[in-house]
């Protein structure tokens, strides 16, 4: 289905993304993402919102300079008008991620349905580390050891083969309906979907899981994804890394407070008004650390 | 931008849909449907199928009997794989109709930003009718004299043209802001918009706007997208005119009284248990009204 | 949180629900549903039908009557004016399923935030069964020996165990980040959530999830939130029941097929002009079983 | 249905949102809001958010602290646990733009069941203003004479009665359908609606449409709803003013010139790497116009 096919169309194209069309992308271990199908390049997202904004437009005459006013102003509904479906190999406990975002196409393979293949995700060494003691729902800076790292990869590896085995025999031996025999198997077995989106949709998927605070597992998803976005959108793609992924959304408060530092005043976190966790983020998100003591 | 571009691409197509790409479709006095752009055809849905129920779907093995199965049966995912955009020229009052289904991606032009051109939708003689007595929202089969019909279209014709001529001179003699003097144009004025919206979600919107119980002016614009899926997925389009368009919805107290009847019972509105509501949809759901005296 | 309070409001309540609001309802043999909060009643349907169709309702004066022709009629917006908030544990398996409803609000237990429970979905002995040879996604009637069947539950049961050794060891001894440490563990697993949905989305939910066709562990659920529903809003409920959960949809072909029967004709598979499945599906629909040999 | 009920309930209530229940609270010449329903209050956030993080929410230990924390970093589903409803009377103008939230139930007032009331939006003549120059969607500040501004409220006024008078000539005299007397109608029209809506969305809409770049008349509802959340939920209102209302997104270009600045550098918008329109942005975000020549 997905083979070099090639057809004639009076639809736009993006000339990049048509090159790695129906490629397999690796991700994680067993994991992988295929650009399927597309709809759309920057020049929709303009032609969207030259209807819409109609003569209001006109005095941006470069797209990539209208392209950057709308992501910049929130106008958000031009960057609905592309869209994208992938193929995509992951573990279920990133799946369960995945699918909270709800605006999103499904068809995800059913294990009702059919059987699931032998293989499961094991990290690599380098990424099993322990809580983190300062971020609830984070990895430690690396501090264990080599051993009990091994000792992990093992025992999640060995435990995998050892239910896929209690799994198949269940299947075969016993002849247990598959939508039973497959709730043996742990959350880091891999499934498959396809899953169809929207460029303003994906957008907040990747400012989330593209995020550091995401688990690293889907975070690695998130970032073959930006690659793809990159080649599909270039324009929308840096509009979205200048004025969303990077940006940072600032209070009133914090603004006031720069505007006193800027006037000269010396503040430190007693005299600013702020809670310890507020100014904690005041400083990270004005990148402060190296002149305030 | 929709000129008879030829493009080179690794995506499928649909054949049929291509030849009409941006050719504009008149619907109403001044309104028409254009297609943009489109993800998919029919063995988009079969490969989406395909993953979601593996091995559960080999046993079906053309597409068409497979396409038929996932519409009798209710499984809607695999229809959500494919994607049209369109571009509509419409009245505001069919507009506001249009909106309700909130499933899809919309750019209309504002009336904030441009200005609105000077076209009104005015009815056919042959369309303009009295109130249905029987349907609280619907006009009455034509009694109204051609005297009254074309007493009608005048006056929508011209408080038309006299709003335009108001809405002109609040915005050029007395530079009145867009955004008010626009308040005073009649919902019968054309707007126009980008409508992306998916095919199950597509099917939703006809099964309710093709239908006899639609607003006539919809009913046009719903037709006309008809006429655009059969090109664009001919399977799809036939399995939802069979399954869905011309099915009906039947109660197993309706069921019961069937099975009595095909039994050699005798069966009126006061031995059948039905309100006299009820009874009606009865007879007409199972297309009785010439047995039923 | 949730214990007896009693408080004084001007909102309308269903004095039924009041009554096991907060109560916990055990489902499967660890997880159950509890009623933490809800808005509306049978008169909010009325009420919101009643600002849509105004004069078109006066009619039908009484609230049960109207909220009939609502449900037979497809006018589901009144239905999305109630909103329950349920508390439920789940295994995971099942919450896989449930998330895939995608208009709802979820607020799930987060295995990266906090250590998840030593409670896993061991079937009972009567719902272990084999493969089944028509459902590709079913169970099949029962013919397992019975010591097939224990030496399944015993499988399910002491590998579960022996999964949450394994994590606890990997948390505790190791020290392993809970994103990683959970990623052993199989999809029977518990987890919980607050569940909140409109009444029309419900709806849809338990037209789905209590059908015959879903998994049975799932239809535990749905037949639980159903008693709950019937308490709620009872005259919905009952319009639910006869108009939706026991309707058929059937198509042109198959009332034109009944009609030549009513009218005495003799019909067959092979005269029938429909596929083996579609006239499997027809004398299943129209309850012929014991009239067509 | 809204009289001064009193009913005991074990649900959760807000006492101050519960005093101004279905009270009408006016908005514009002839519209209102009113709330009919609502469900949760500042304690459904934390509980909602205490099941998905768990222990991890442990530390934050007090309401206001976590639901500003939640604020903060964007978790944004313990909002979805709020809903409310109300009952909103408003121009079909006004109407056009508020169906465009997508994520809310409704129910409006239908011109094709009923006949629609002789009430039109006309601006107070404080409020007729020239079109923006500088803001392509906007009004002037002040310049217009009070001679045009009268001249177009009365403009405005009488083609408002004479449209009504249209209509109801040819309902009346005519005996036209309702669906197409309507057509004749201005868009300053008022309509009905019931509007159900989660608090995270609910947000959302506050964020847009109380901004000053909204058109004035939503503005003027957007601000009644913010009263009414306020009285609702204070934590939650007060975390939404301090830390979305009136907060901005700032890239890390605009981040890294601040720095600059702070560092004792002189910048212009020449020497900054932005646009003249980021730079305009720039100093509006960090309100460094009195700091900049």
């Amino acid at each position: 289905m997905c083979e070099a096919v090639r057809n004639e169309t009076g639809r736009v194209i993006s000339a990049e993304l048509e090159k790695i069309l129906c490629k397999t992308i690796p991700v994680l271990d067993h994991g992988f993402i295929r650009v399927v199908d597309y709809m759309g390049n920057d020049s929709s997202i303009v032609q969207a919102a030259r209807v819409s904004y109609g003569a209001g437009t006109k005095q941006v005459n470069e797209d990539r300079g209208l392209i950057n006013y709308l992501m910049r102003h929130g106008h958000t509904t031009p960057f609905e008008m592309c869209e994208i479906k992938l193929h995509i190999k992951l573990p279920i406990f990133v799946m369960r991620h995945w699918v909270r975002h709800r605006t999103a196409n499904i068809n995800e393979y059913s294990a009702r349905y059919s059987v699931l293949s032998n293989e499961f995700y094991i990290p690599e060494l380098s990424k099993i580390a322990g809580q983190s003691k300062t971020n609830k729902q984070g990895r430690a800076d690396d501090q264990m050891s080599s051993e009990d790292k091994s000792e992990i990869a093992k025992t999640l590896s060995e435990f995998s083969e050892k239910a896929y085995e209690k799994y198949s025999h269940m299947l075969n031996d016993l002849g247990l309906t598959r939508e039973l025999a497959r709730t043996i198997l742990p959350v880091n077995v891999y499934t498959e979907m396809y899953w169809k989106i929207d460029l303003h949709n994906l957008f907040h998927f990747l400012r989330l899981r593209a995020d550091s605070h995401a688990q690293y597992e889907i975070q690695c998803y998130a970032n073959a994804i930006l690659d793809i976005v990159r080649l599909w959108v270039p324009f929308a793609y840096d509009a979205f890394i200048n004025y969303r992924k990077n940006s940072v959304s600032v209070s009133k408060k914090c603004i006031d407070l720069n505007k006193k530092m800027l006037q000269g005043e010396k503040i430190s976190q007693e005299t600013s008004g702020l809670s310890k966790g507020e100014w904690r983020e005041f400083i990270e998100a004005f990148d402060l650390k190296d002149m305030i003591s």
